[in-house]
């Protein structure tokens, strides 16, 4: 099995230890680097991290020297898992030193030439890629996925724009894990429900949806016209936001026809058959009860969005409720999708 | 003190529980009756159900002899806290016999002349029980309160129609008490959320918003024209509903404008004193995290509403976050309440 | 691939799907028949049950009508997840109708000619068989497997024996998948402890523990002399029920000792390559707080046992954790390595 | 109402909380004096600190400004919920400058001369003052309560010396906020187990329990011979630490003389009718399934153990469940009954 070794900056952060997990098993990519904080510099894994996935940590990853957390040694390909209060610096000196770094950050999402990608959805916003290296004074490339959150609804609402999609209300339940490692605090969270979520979490919803949708342009993204409100509350579950959506459109479609949109809906990792690229990234549940995070956010390997509850709103055109695995598909297996959508298209 | 003898229907469910735990240091209201279904009749009260609350069950309760649902030797007032399932026949049969029945059960809430109250927004609508009597043909009355979910979203919208109240879009978690018990499997919530309520849990909503802030018609209540859209959620909580809302308002109060509306909001039970009425039915709370059912719920004996984050909506006027005690201000201590305001109005 | 058809008695309850599960991608068995109570009867499994794991459920299985749970045209080979309410008489229907029922149920666990089985540590017990028929009456056979408690506890106990066990006092801590479905109300465990499981549990744990342990005698079980004490609670956990345990030993033995005995422990199971065993039954972790439901339960597939915190006891000789997956290790995934081994022996 | 002015070390963190909630309507201590880290000094105490409780801040100590620990312009008492790893220098730098130092810290328990109290348990070993001053070099004194977990223990294991109280095994299953703020990570214990608590809280149950049951000898106390083995565990409860213990007694008491030996248990504490003194210290439940966390550990505003499941054990006399309010009976409570019992022997 031909191998491309990949690095992992933020190793032993949540993120980081869930790009371990995922790639333990890879086809293409294999862990050969791994960077994190000086704190953990010239440590073994194990004894730089406490593990904290149910998933077994591989051996050879277990035994792996950490280091530290610049370029020189490291793969030309890294996945970032970076704390954003570190990563702009970060991911830009590897970005300059000829480093693919494909980010589950924040920071450089909303660049001109950052592409802000969902494979199923944007595949072509990848040819932003050209136009980066001379905007932003790289020989390398950033490559970033949305938040969490936004992609579970960007994905569900990718389909939708065929109908003239112009409006979004969204409250999120979402889950710890997406807060990172200690996160949030248990005293705050068990039994309870927390209607904030910092660091901009709404704001980044509402207007990362807008490029993700988007059109490609001249060296940037013409925006999606969809107006979105975003509201984020942090509930007690392990892992997996759920998002209560209303949508407007522009025509009226049957449910019949919206159910279809989603169920039918494919994108370049399917026609690629990517090894990440579940078999239909949008599943419709027909029980009146789903999606639920316990029962569905692990389906085909927690990449698909699943959906449910569509009817149709007094206030718009349509309620529905979707669910995505927030540290999955909403971030490491995110990043690893577009890095093999990368590779196939010859970018890496 | 001066002691009225009231009843309790159901008085072995979880409303029926949290109405003797309410009323053991009530000022007016003495629980002389309770009555249940057949299994628990002619059993004291300790032996015919588990008590499931915090609260101490009081002693004189304990010991008493369970009676069958059926009027007769019943006070005058009866407090229902009985399943939908059996209330329609049961609540019509004691209000048939004379009796006064303070209800918190669905099944009378949208019949013309029962007034649907929160006494602080629509005390006024007790007028309709001059019609009641002729209308349904009983020589008793029944008054109700809204679905546990409703009286959040109603509270928090009351002081709004100043401003031209147009449309609500609202997202509930709703805690797992609302359920009633045994209510939810432990399996089905632990660490999850369900997006869906049974019974028509939206529909209420939808419905009885629109006529608790309605005004006094012709022996019926108008209607308000506020379009109300809502999606019911079920969370790992145990108590306290949260709302995300979103409404559209006529005019463009400023927040300052529509926070002290929600603050300087009062009504007859404070006007009155009542003794279970909250000194400030609404508080809006400025840390950006709040409110929150662990902190909040309980404010006040569980009879204030607490509201936060208000801040503009990008689809409408203002988005906020609403919270309530379920079982108290959404169930029985809001029957308590209406009973308080019935009996200083000469009405029992 | 040559495949073993089989049936499920209470195929639509908590155990009845973790065998439908387990045996969806099964080298050997393949589910052929599904029994349950007459209100299932005739109905597609699919409308007769909500299906509740995370797993998917095959569609071969979703679309099978189910039987009323007598004998007739079910396989020779039936697992059992009936409740213990209706499993004394059902399954004698099938043993006396020539029926191999691998049971779940604790009805006939303590019955002298009935195996009471963890293969690992007493294979050699399924010689009870032989006298099995005679002493029943029975064409058929009935097999079990212990209660999900005492399964973690006998295993690890197992590999003491040679050091002498002479006592063990042991609280467990049981998730509240072991109670079935609807099992634990919600109100009853979220955020709370239930420091008792009904049933008998701990005398389940006392007596199960004792047998299983014990030496094969003359068409029965000698028990092992193991004196045991039991405390059951209930806490808030999904799947895995962990057990504190005090051990008192006759020798001495050195952790070190103690800790190899567990990790070199082997059985039959692993002799034999039998599908469903792991490779390494029990497993020691170093780390100071494991094992831990969330993060060990699903070791292999959930069926290792996984063991922690090995200390000095100033009461007895030793202190330890264990843990397992109650409704894998502990229920369905017993019964389907016990019936593993019984077709590798011939015996089905 | 007179009132003794009081200092809070450590006023920030949760027990410094739960001291300015439990004084809030305290008849005799009034709250006027905060200390915390550098951070926040100089701050009032509404911006130092974020207000965890549910029980409302009173606005006198929201206003407050916090000071600097250090002493000075303290009070002559002083409470302290001070992180044990900076608790030994101050708690002694008060203590030398001649303050009363109540303290819920573990620095100093078992230190000769520091009285480590339960007031209904041990009242006498206040005696141990008139030697402290000498010994340790201060002006001042230092009192203390046990750790939160051995005060449940201690306390249900108080009326059993007459009983010949011999060995205690016990496992307990321990709340959140014991773990302090932010505690432990929502991540590792939402629907989860930890089998581990650090600090040696194990070896602080096993000696401080020989200690508080301990007589008044010459200058220090005569430890009682119990001999005690512990197991902690983290389970995700909120508050209330539940304890499962089996004793072996030298005599052989019957049920029901041990269920009144805990029944009709009394102290100082009572016969002085102290502000916080619970009016039946130990109570046992005859319910099959309690003692639990949400329904019994707020029992008499927290401050009363409650017993339940007496039964025999196989392997010594007695197992038994014991549970109370940690943060309440196990700290700031019970600092504050130690500080109730020294003013009304002339001690402050």
């Amino acid at each position: 099995m031909a191998s491309i070794p990949v690095g992992i900056l933020g190793a032993t952060g949540m993120v980081g230890q869930q790009f371990i997990a995922l790639l333990a098993q890879h086809p293409w990519f294999k862990v050969e680097w791994l960077g994190a904080s000086q704190r953990s510099e010239g440590k073994a894994f194990r004894d730089a991290a406490a593990w904290r996935l149910p998933n077994a940590l591989p051996d050879d990853v277990a035994k792996k020297i950490v280091n530290s957390a610049t370029p020189g040694n490291a793969p030309k390909l890294v996945f970032s898992g970076l704390d954003s209060s570190v990563a702009g610096e970060i991911e830009a000196a590897f970005a300059a030193a000829g480093h693919i770094v494909v980010s589950n950050s924040r920071n450089y999402r909303m660049h001109d030439t950052v592409p802000l990608m969902i494979p199923e959805v944007n595949a072509e916003h990848l040819a932003l890629l050209d136009a980066q290296g001379k905007a932003e004074g790289w020989r390398g490339r950033i490559v970033t996925n949305p938040n969490c959150a936004t992609v579970v609804l960007a994905m569900a609402l990718a389909p939708l724009r065929q109908f003239g999609l112009e409006t979004t209300l969204v409250t999120t339940l979402q889950a710890i894990s997406g807060a990172g490692y200690p996160g949030v605090p248990s005293w705050d969270i068990l039994g309870n429900i927390i209607p904030h979520i910092g660091g901009g979490e709404e704001e980044k919803i509402e207007t990362e949806t807008a490029k993700i949708l988007g059109a490609l342009g001249q060296n940037r993204i013409d925006n999606h016209p969809v107006r979105v409100s975003a509201t984020t509350t942090r509930v007690p579950v392990q892992n997996g936001h759920t998002a209560s959506v209303s949508v407007g459109l522009a025509q009226q479609p049957t449910p019949e026809a919206v159910i279809n949109a989603w169920n039918l809906f494919r994108g370049r990792p399917q026609e690629l058959e990517l090894p990440s690229a579940p078999p239909q990234p949008l599943v419709y549940l027909n029980e009146v009860n789903r999606p639920q995070p316990l029962l569905d956010a692990n389906r085909d390997g927690g990449m698909t969005v699943t959906i449910g509850r569509l009817r149709p709103c007094p206030l718009s055109t349509y309620k529905f409720v979707a669910l995505g695995h927030n540290t999955i598909r909403g971030a490491a297996g995110a990043a690893i999708l577009n890095a093999e959508l990368m590779h196939r298209q010859g970018l890496l």
